[in-house]
């Protein structure tokens, strides 16, 4: 395998479908929030994508079994509504420049092949922050951007920087004539950030016209709290400990000078 | 994208033009110098450059839209002289080795395509300088080279390296039979230095015989002077500090042994 | 050479060959592994591996001469049972995630060609241990994984990644429909370590059914035991100075606050 | 320009050519011995070879001009003996693994094209030597090997691995038939070493049965020994500095424990 390709696990005829994508990222807010729907809403595997790119190892699974690293594509047939959904999710984003452009490349191949014409890609945004998590929209379709503020986004300050899969989706779909939304969760980034995540998926309801139990994130956001406090205690006694030895050097800087 | 690709905007016809190329680097000198230039002389879009060597992300602009990193050239029909002028300039350099000798490849195909039989290439030269900053000349044409001489430039001295774009397209001009100048504003480069950039506009108006108001660049240059004095306090704070601390050390030393 | 090649040295017919793969690795036990057996075997060379991607230097062998770095395979011809034996090892492993996939699909391709139907890749396993080392199994066939877990190796938990050509081999021998197995040797991985390698030649002896006398392995053995016994003396006098000076700062900061 | 090329600036019949390589390495041996062959034997220029793995900058030359980063062909036409002589020297290595490679393959199809049948390739061998530094030689024909022994070289010690362009080129003419020697001159590596070129040029004249003075190499050298010389003394006293700390050091654990 000396190029990323894309391996069909089944084939299916979608409705006008919205590609969602979430790979690994800051905060991981793009990979639990797309997991997340994929699980919810019973999606099914549509294909898998192998890349040179990813890191050079493999990972054993939970039946003792082993696979390449690997992003997954996901179908879910939207009942009630105009627009099937197509996912993506990943182990890993490409490791080097020339990757990432070849791996959101061929997304975009197989994304138009598949019938797409509105993409919304999802990460996180770098943020120290006490509140509940905003979501940041960035779209070129003024359209489409105005439909996330209408859905609690918040717009985006110019000169940001969108980092990766997320970034390179939506700057290479306009060459497709692709509409593209990206939607960032505010983040310490440091962490898995489950909340930022649920904070997405509300926006995310709002926008595709569907409706999620958001119950089973309640969990996993308390114990990455429980986490956060740990750290936070972790980090106190740190401070201290560095206080102290900062004082006794000014104190002898201040007897010998 | 797995190449680096040039998407023109709009076609026109250009009668003799010279290529004025001025991305991203020491000081910005190049980068500020050929931006300067587009905006005062009303110069328009004509072609954008993208690459996968450029680094992966992608930029917010103010309109709360998105765009990859890119390459921008722009065209200036001289209604006075005989030489259209074409600027590119853009947000960052190639981020490998290859890929820098992809980019500046591309540059020269599609200066090539468009007439252009002379490019000049801006930067910073790295030095520490109270006075007016020179403007160091370099070319393989003693005619060219003169012509910079003649507008006030120095000659550079043996030895001295040109990093990046503006390098490697003097060094592979020569393969196309088309003629180069390298103009390098002296910079301590570790700060945006627009006055550099005057410099090299006060020289680039001599040798295009063109006439740009350079007064716009005045404020900005008044704010990059009140940052370096600040920058400049910072450091004669932590000096006075790190005196100290070795005044202290010596007389351990000398204590001791 | 720009590409990774294969240079066949000899032709020769094999029935039903299961390649068995070792690599330098965490603790060399793959090469020390593989190395012995086509020793203790008498296999014979068959091909070279060449690759840009291995390190740019070569290597001045015993008889005075010079060679590049390579992968080799070796073939036993097994009198006594169906399946003959491919074995392949090198200098190194590839340096770069791009040159990691390319070199595992090549070794694939000749693999595939030979009429390999089994690959049994070996590696080390980080664990500290004082124990004998255990062997750790991993496939995506449950029929070879059993027949692994009856030969004394254990089942991975999950999670576990298998880093270069061990891993990249398994997961993408599922491409080609090549059965594969990996066999990992607890390791601490920073020395040579041949204990954990004769672990991995009982349990491959099993599922191989042949017979290899592993007396020849205990000289290294003792050898490496006395470098680690050496490392542990150095580690604990380092360890004591290491307590006197957390002391003395404790001292100087319970003195001071 | 995305391959390496190679563009010759004239043609020239040779007679069994010996092509003679030093790029820069270790202690600059390999182009200071090199340089001063081509300089004493007035060998033409016949070709330049450019790469997009050379680092990505352009020099400034004696005349105010710039140039590309590149290696160079020389000839030399040898009136008394039955082989002409090619020269190869450069400013700089490829920067990557795969640029090393694609740079040693150009090499040998143009070595290979000039009708070529013997390489020598020179570096350096570090080693810490008050001595006169030896030249160590390594060839996979045992009687080329004997020529470079007759003439003063030693052999290598086994396992001493050869970096770099003089290492693929010795790997890679094999896979040709090109006979190929490397000789390595004693070197401490860290500074330009006309001594030790000065001992390749002793062995390599009687191998090549030519006669160069090697007088001008002498000022070279007397410079070189009162760099080191300076370096040394500077030494010195950064070694009675850190003895002082080290005392001081100890003192304090002794108290203190």
């Amino acid at each position: 395998m000396e190029k990323t390709i894309i391996i069909e696990k089944t084939k299916t005829k979608l409705r006008s479908p919205i590609l969602v994508e979430g790979f690994p990222g800051l905060g991981m807010v793009g990979r639990i929030a797309t997991r997340y729907l994929i699980k919810q809403l019973g999606a099914k595997k549509l294909a898998d994508l192998y890349s040179p790119h990813f890191p050079y190892y493999v990972l054993v699974n939970k039946k003792g079994s082993v696979r390449l690293l690997r992003g997954e594509f996901y179908f879910w047939k939207n009942e009630s509504g105009e627009n099937d959904l197509l996912f993506l999710t990943g182990d890993y984003q490409a490791q080097t420049i020339e990757g990432q452009y070849e791996v959101a490349s061929r997304i975009l191949d197989f994304a138009e092949q598949s019938g797409v014409r509105m993409i919304i890609t999802i990460g996180g945004y770098r943020k120290e922050t006490e509140e509940d998590p905003k979501v940041v929209a960035v779209s070129g379709d003024p359209e489409l951007l105005n439909r996330a503020l209408n859905a609690a986004a918040i717009a985006s300050p110019a000169g940001n920087p969108i980092v990766g899969t997320a970034g390179l989706l939506l700057g290479l779909a306009k060459f497709r004539e692709i509409d593209a939304l990206c939607l960032l969760g505010e983040t310490r980034g440091y962490l898995r950030d489950p909340n930022s995540a649920k904070s997405i998926l509300h926006v995310l309801q709002r926008i595709l016209n569907i409706k999620v139990d958001l119950e089973g994130l309640e969990e996993e956001i308390k114990k990455s709290d429980e986490v956060v406090e740990k750290m936070r205690e972790i980090e106190e006694r740190r401070e201290t400990y560095a206080q102290k030895l900062r004082r006794m050097e000014e104190e002898r800087i201040t007897y010998i000078s």
